[in-house]
């Protein structure tokens, strides 16, 4: 009996950011990544998002194994959550598995099985055939599946760019989707991240020039900000480094953590005498010294941070050149931005993205993405890892490549895609999500719509006293608050608010026991109209009574 | 006897934003600007930010007037909190005034004396005489001010743009720049916010292409989102839409007030049978149709905003262009995208600035400030408008243009710059910072801070009922909790934590009376780090104490 392949992400659709898809067949299934997201502002205290697994959870036995295509967060961040969950064998390119592991390690996760694979392989998991295809990304060791099931080939491309000129000398193995593509392909699922920037994104090299000049004019130290996992990033700026006869410190944890596993798994090289420890920098001439550090999206604690606010033993100052190699993730800006203007008041000499070329970006442009949907010529095409303007726009891009509108998904996470060699339609879906992790815990909705009043305006507690007995009150209104106003400059309105408090509960007094939430409400009311009426602020109220 | 020249700034310098600027000679002050500057993710709950404006209380009797340079908020947006505490006539342009005028009455502040200048003209104010200069910005009725002073000539740029065709005919007058130019300035003080961007602005008139495009194009309703003062932007847009045989309807309260003052002032010239109401456009057919709203920015409440999300009484969807004419203010970012995002999801195209030439900066980039600075030749120059990074960039473009940097000054609020004709340097500071103003108060930093932690893990209450007479607990104590976690669904640790400060207050039940910071110690403490280990998380402890 044939059956028909299902297609379901559970993230990364209508978002950039934890992406995860279920690809079913019969009794099988295949999880193609399984990343995290950031939250937003609307999301105080929440740590990470990840996607709603239930339906793994609830089909586990079937879970044949999950293929990794490339390291980043939003591809391998919710991992630990995953495996707490349900259990089956991971596979990745050496790279991604180091990643992997140490991320399951810090969860004391250590009886997973974690299987290296490498760009030409192919894994067989149920009826699934996956081949991992040699990719570009802004990480090491990124790959694409091709994915041969019953009834055809499904490509996912995971974050990709084509560039002929990398830094590790192996670019995308072009010929191994034209091999596919010539086969016919039943589906491309294409990654949709850069699909609003026409032309090709430029290659990783092509910065190289930028960081030339920059070496060449600094005449004090110069410190080189980049993401942690951008390893051929690093290796072009230690190259160009040890070039002009610098040393290289990394600073920031992750990305000395990330510096040891490119170097043993030989996805970068350094000469080891060229790597110097932050203790023995004061040792070396300032302009013999180049430090690599974390902080280039301001994030407070990295090394950047610390250095733009005089909390690092690097005394960042003038005669310094910082180099911020990235460009500010959206909601980013405000950060980047001051961190730029204290380096600035610091004296030192700050070169970033707005002023010269340091930074290319590791996804694909227009024309690439039109050259894949060329290569493959699937005849069903799902735009992933982007937000619903850049679906959109790529299912538009396909449309003009040739692949018939009715015959492309915008798909939302939990959408069940059914693909047939005759027919593909939504069938239905399943439950999909976000999961706010805050600490160890999930967090409800009601949990965050308080944080969110909390953080506007505050909180005021007022706490009434009780006589178990004849239900009368036995001492003044005592009233509290935190983040509302400065009390102690307020004691009028206080005691105010606290006289009326007292008169709006001593109306209970008569009345029946048990009347808990009729005094808490009044309380409430009476107090929260008083207070904006005179501070033109609603703070949340917390009327606590207390019988003795 | 000869005074120095003292200049002052009070905001706008190390900042974009709250601008204003003390000049004072002798007896006499002149208050240039009076802006606020939004609150950023670290003011939560801060409805506007204005500048500390002690020193002119201290002052009052030596002002001689405030002259502003134009109606942006962020010159004008202070001007009734200024008002409520020191008094002065106010001298600006029509248009600048009649949004003073606006924003005093909902202030109900109706006896502030306001004078209209036009360009060309010139104010005494004490010893200042001081020549308003028109110049090019986004918003109508912008100046310059030439103030001559005893000891030499200050030029304040205002915000400005060198716009040679810009929509009202009539550009910016360099020939008063270079009349003062010629005759020598002793001070420039000039626009820093496009520093980073090499070349010229482009003119407000090269965006009407794509607009010609757009229209020409749409099938459907054209709406078009930007920048409620930006008075040129809607009358190009008015007239490509009456030129494509569409009438216009404005939406939003803050756009539809200014249409109507630029209208009757003669700013903008729209006839009024092409003016429509929103609620008579269903009686016309969409390809008719061409609505102009706020909401640019993402902002929650706004027209474009409500119409992504289905609030507004327009059903945008499929068939509809929406063009967002502004790009995205820094930190506005994320909601733009959110905006964008929905309404692709409604099925309507949107047209934004990544795709297309839509907005044009209202402010000079590299070019035009090296001509302002050429035709200026200042003795000493102050660059303001900027953030540290622009200033100091602004300063470096002023070196290359032949200003030492020794007669430059990169301030800070509340520097005192004084100038004679012999001598520049900073003689000391006055009080200077940020007030916040939350609803109709100040707020303190105290505040502020309980609710960046109120936000991060809410909060837990502990109350703990003590025998006035013996000391002795009176009941278990009771936990309340407002966005930490959910309370239903955690009994078991908040009964644990309630136990846990039930015996550590009862250890206090034989010492002293009025033990009660070493009580509301132990019990923040304690609950501290027991919730800590069991959830992660770090909630604001608020300990009560109560006597019977």
């Amino acid at each position: 009996m044939r059956h028909k392949l299902r297609i379901i992400p559970l993230g990364g659709v209508g978002e950039i950011g934890k992406n995860m898809t279920v690809v079913e067949y019969g009794d099988d299934i295949l999880v193609i990544d399984c990343g995290l997201i950031f939250p937003d502002e609307e999301m105080p205290g929440i740590d990470v998002v990840i996607p709603d697994m239930t339906y793994l959870e609830q089909h586990a036995d079937r879970i044949r194994g999950m293929c990794i295509t490339h390291g980043h967060e939003d591809h391998i961040g919710a991992i630990p959550y995953a495996m707490e969950r349900f259990r089956c064998p991971i596979y990745g390119t050496r790279f991604t598995n180091a990643l992997i592991r140490h991320k399951l390690d810090e969860h004391h996760l250590t009886d997973v099985e974690i299987v290296d694979v490498d760009p030409g392989e192919t894994v067989t998991l149920g009826c699934f055939q996956i081949e991992f295809i040699k990719t570009g990304h802004s990480i090491a060791g990124a790959v694409a599946f091709a994915i041969r099931t019953p009834i055809g080939t499904l490509i996912h491309t995971g974050d990709f760019k084509i560039d002929l000129t990398p830094i590790d000398g192996e670019p995308i193995n072009i010929n191994r989707f034209a091999y596919y593509g010539s086969r016919g392909v039943l589906a491309l699922m294409s990654d949709s991240t850069n699909v609003e920037r026409p032309g090709f994104t430029q290659s990783e090299k092509e910065i190289g020039a930028t960081f030339e000049q920059c070496f060449g004019r600094a005449k004090g130290r110069v410190i080189v900000a980049t993401f942690a996992s951008n390893v051929y990033r690093m290796q072009q700026v230690a190259d160009v480094a040890i070039a002009h006869g610098r040393v290289v410190c990394f600073q920031g944890r992750s990305m000395e953590q990330i510096v040891k596993i490119a170097q043993e798994l030989g996805y970068m090289h350094i000469p080891a005498d060229k790597i110097v420890r932050v203790e023995h920098l004061k040792n070396i001439p300032d302009e013999m010294v180049c430090v690599m550090t974390t902080g280039s999206q301001g994030e407070p604690m990295s090394g950047l941070f610390r250095m733009a606010n005089s909390t690092h033993k690097l005394n960042v100052g003038a005669g310094d050149t910082v180099i911020i190699s990235a460009s500010a993730i959206p909601g980013n800006e405000r950060g980047v931005s001051r961190v730029i203007n204290a380096l600035y008041a610091k004296g030192a000499d700050v070169v970033y993205d707005r002023m010269a070329d340091v930074h290319v970006s590791g996804h694909a442009c227009m024309g690439e993405l039109r050259l894949m949907l060329e290569i493959i010529k699937p005849k069903y095409f799902i735009p992933v890892h982007g937000e619903a303007r850049h679906l959109k726009m790529h299912a538009d891009l396909a449309k003009e490549q040739g692949v018939a509108p009715e015959r492309t998904f915008i798909a939302h996470n939990g959408d069940v895609i059914e693909l047939s060699a005759r027919k593909g339609a939504v069938s239905g879906t399943v439950q999909a999500g976000s999961l706010m992790v805050d600490g160890l815990r999930n967090i409800e909705d009601v949990v965050l719509r308080d944080r969110r009043s909390l953080s506007a305006d505050g909180l005021v507690a007022a706490v009434v006293l009780l006589d178990a007995e004849t239900g009368r009150l036995l001492a003044p209104v005592e009233l509290y608050s935190r983040g509302f106003i400065y009390m102690r400059d307020n004691e009028p309105l206080i005691s105010e608010a606290s006289a009326l408090v007292y008169e709006k509960s001593k109306r209970f007094e008569s009345s029946e026991k048990g009347e808990y939430p009729a005094i808490k409400t009044a309380i409430k009311n009476r107090l929260k109209s008083f207070l904006y009426d005179r501070t033109g602020r609603t703070p949340m109220i917390l009327p606590i009574v207390m019988e003795v």
